[in-house]
Formats: C-alpha cells, sequence, structure tokens
C-alpha cells in the first residue's frame, strides 16, 4: 500500500492524472542528445491542453526541462506527462489548480531484431476503439484500449503491432502507431476525427509528402483495403517508420514510400 | 516539474496508472469509521480487475488497509487506486509488474444545502459517452469523459449534475452518478453494457428492489422519457440518493421511491 493522503496531511499527493487520466503526455526521441521534433510536440501539447482547458505550460521552461532531459547520458526517449494538477476528489477540477509536469528520461527500449530495416508483421486485433470526437487526435493519459490492445497482441506473437478498429469497423491506427497504405500507387492514411492519436511523425510525414507534391490522404479506410495495398507501413515519434511485411499472415515488402519516409525520419 | 526519472535511477516512479490510466478506482463512503458498503466495493474492483487482467490483490489485506483509512479521526471519504505498476513506458505491460495500490482517507466534501432532502436541478450534458463494451460498467481510471462532463456542468451554475448520453443518444448516467427514473409505476436505469459504471449503490438498490418485489427495469432508456417520468433521483456510494427536482428547467418533485431508497441507505 501507498499511504498517499491522510486527512490533515499537508500535501495533496492524489494527482488527478493518477485519478482520472486528467491530462496528456508526449513521448519524444532523443537524437544528439536532444528532442527531436520537439516543435511538433509542444505544439500538440498546446492543441491538446486547449481541448481539454488546461493551462499550458511556459514554453521556454518546458523547453529547459526537455532539453535537459533529453541531455541526460544514455537517453533515447523524453517522456512529459502534462496533469491539471493535484488536490480534491471530484471530477470537476478547481479552476484555481496549478498544472503539474512530470519529465522522465529513459534509455532505449530493448526490440528484438531490426524492425526498421527489415519490417513488422501486423495483426488486426478484435480490441475495437471508441469513438469520441471530443478526444480524438489527443495523447491523452486515458490509453486502457491501448492497453487492452497490446494485451491481445500478447497472444499474436509473430506480430509486433496489433492495428485497431473503431466500433464501426473502421482502420485507425496501431496500438502504438499511426497507419499508411499504398493503394494504386496513392498514399493514405485513416482519418482521427473519431479516435486515435495524432502522432507527430505522422505529422511530419504529412506535411513532407504535402511538399513533395506526393499528398497522403486523410479519409476513412475500411479494413479490407489493407489487402489491396502494395505497401503499408507504421510510425511513431520513438520508431520513425517501419515497413509491414505481413498483414494478418499476407505477406507484403517493405516498398519505396516507406523507404523514402525512412530516409526523411533519418535526416530530421 | 517533477523529475521522476532519470536514465539509471534506482526507481521506476512512472505508474501505469498516471501513465495510460491503466488501473481501477473505488471511492467508499465511511460510516461509523467503518467502510459502507466494503463487500460490494471489493467485489467490483475483483470484477474490473479480471476484466483488465490486473492481478486482484489479497482481501485481507484490503480490508485491513481500507478499515484502517476508514478509522482515520475525521475520514468521511477512503479512496483506493489500484493500478498495473510502475515500470517501463509501452502499453504494453510487464507481466512481472506488482500491482500498486494507493489508498487516501478524506474529508468530507463540502456541498452547497442539503441536496439528499431538498432534490437537486439536473442539466442534460452535451458531452457525449463513447460506447465502449470492453470497459463499460467499471470504475477505471480513464475519466476524461466526466471530467469533461463535469467541465460543461460548470456552465450551469443552477445544476448539480449533468446527465451524459451516449454517442447514439441513449442516457446513460450522470457524471458522478446512475440515475432512475420511474415512469407509470415502473422503476427503469438504464443499461451500462456500452458506457457507464456500475455504481456500488446501483447494485445496492437493485438488489433490494428485487428483494422487496419491485424490481427495477435495466434497459435503453431514451432522455424523452425523462420528460414522462414522475420521479427521477441519482445515486453513488458517497451522497446515497439524491432526488431530483428539475431536469433542464422542468420542475418534479421528491417522490415516494426516492424517498424509500433513502430510507434505505440510511439504514446500511
Amino acid at each position: 500500500m501507498v499511504w498517499v493522503e491522510g486527512v490533515g496531511a499537508p500535501a495533496a499527493a492524489l494527482d488527478r492524472g493518477l485519478e482520472f487520466g486528467d491530462g496528456l503526455f508526449e513521448t519524444i526521441a532523443v537524437a544528439g542528445a536532444r528532442p527531436r521534433l520537439l516543435g511538433r510536440h509542444l505544439a500538440r501539447l498546446r492543441a491538446g491542453a486547449a481541448r481539454l482547458g488546461l493551462a499550458v505550460p511556459s514554453e521556454p521552461a518546458l523547453t529547459e526541462e526537455l532539453g535537459r532531459a533529453a541531455a541526460t547520458p544514455g537517453a533515447a526517449v523524453v517522456k512529459l506527462i502534462l496533469t491539471r494538477g493535484a488536490g480534491g476528489t471530484g471530477y470537476g477540477a478547481d479552476p484555481a489548480l496549478a498544472t503539474r509536469r512530470y519529465v522522465a528520461a529513459l534509455p532505449a527500449r530493448a526490440r528484438a531484431g531490426d524492425p526498421a530495416r527489415d519490417g513488422i508483421a501486423v495483426a488486426t486485433l478484435a480490441t475495437r476503439l471508441a469513438e469520441q470526437p471530443a478526444l480524438a487526435g489527443l495523447k491523452h493519459l486515458n490509453r486502457l484500449e491501448q492497453v487492452l490492445g497490446r494485451r491481445e497482441l500478447a497472444g499474436h506473437p509473430g506480430a509486433a503491432e496489433g492495428l485497431m478498429l473503431d466500433v464501426h469497423g473502421r482502420l485507425v491506427c496501431g496500438t502504438m502507431t499511426n497507419v499508411y497504405l499504398v493503394i494504386q500507387g496513392r498514399l493514405v492514411t485513416p482519418s482521427l476525427v473519431r479516435a486515435g492519436v495524432e502522432g507527430v511523425m505522422r505529422a511530419e510525414l504529412l506535411a513532407g509528402w504535402a511538399s513533395t507534391g506526393q499528398p497522403c490522404e486523410v479519409r476513412d479506410v475500411a479494413p479490407v483495403e489493407l489487402a489491396a495495398a502494395s505497401e503499408v507501413f507504421v510510425s511513431n515519434a520513438l520508431i520513425g517508420v517501419w515497413p509491414v511485411v505481413a498483414v494478418d499472415g499476407r505477406a507484403l515488402a517493405a516498398g519505396p514510400v516507406a523507404r523514402a519516409a525512412q530516409a526523411r525520419v533519418a535526416a530530421l
């Protein structure tokens, strides 16, 4: 047991992030001892804070803290958690609460093999994503669906990522990645207006494709379209881009669009 | 900033409850220096833990800890949070993680007036609940919808509770309560198979009504049925039962079913 608070205890240790998932997070890759794509991470954090009504921390302070964490020897990932603060136990928050932030410098995650080079197998999961437009796109702290998806994925030992559909059966994303398909030469990624997280790497890739004259269509995607795809790949801020070489047992090759995206990530 | 973890730091302070809302909670009323309805709280916790794949803590240990918290002078509420544990940063949890529990003894919440006696006004909120059968019913830590609902309720200054509909427009619950309607003499409460929390007080009330020959129908409820109701009331483990005396401005009287339920709660 962790005794967090007795009546009359001086400090309220119950954080609304722990109590209700009332907050946001960013998981930031470290490259050259600096946070990679920091501007995009901070932009997403600001946008999420505005949607949840969280006070936005001072950007210079955040930049300094995240930079300091990234400079920690051995740091490969910096994790930032922003919560509405600590105090009280009800869903309604005292507007006077001060947000709290947690910063952790973390080592690289051990991974089997070289998924960026060799690609990964993915499995379509039975665990569905609820549709909640009020929260869609945000990297908020309510992530039980992803936890359940990841638990289900453990039953697919060959698959490194699970694809998740929404309750209406549309393809949305991986448990920890965004997903892209190349269909008859056209690049497509699922719309995230009802579910899913707007990945920072996704934003970077979309901007890059738009600027190079090969825009990526953002629209509803049916899982059956996976069968028609010549390429499938996934992205997030930490892994960059991983080609998908098997979808539910159907073999695919790592293709030129994924490889070009990887080259772009390597140049960040 | 709270610096939670540096590379090589001895203890992983990132708790999956904070990171992902990966856990459950119980908010328990204290009556006579003891946790009220403890058996029902522990049963719900066990059922939730089974659905999320969390190890169930030892019941004697929990009972001892919660009893000790309830005996704290001035304690009116005991809050228990159970998380999947601390360690790692990915959605997938190491199966070897040990669950963590947090117990807090809290004073009574200050409330305006005497809502149990005088009833409350409620407002139907625009914030909708997503449908997620995998999580429906559980008192899990992913509660941003309730936080958003509560924020919206602040724009209805006369209302003490907000009624929430699911994305298909069915009435589900209040932000912090279950809801009941008496329609042509029949008692009805919304089904919680797609959204909402199965309240401990709701379970107690349903069992009581079943045993006294006035069963409560559990079914989908359309918000328009509120207009046909002769009584509306809400419940949770802390407040017991509050009659609703206004729904979106339409006046209602506190009725005999709510008063009988309050008498039952007083006898617990």
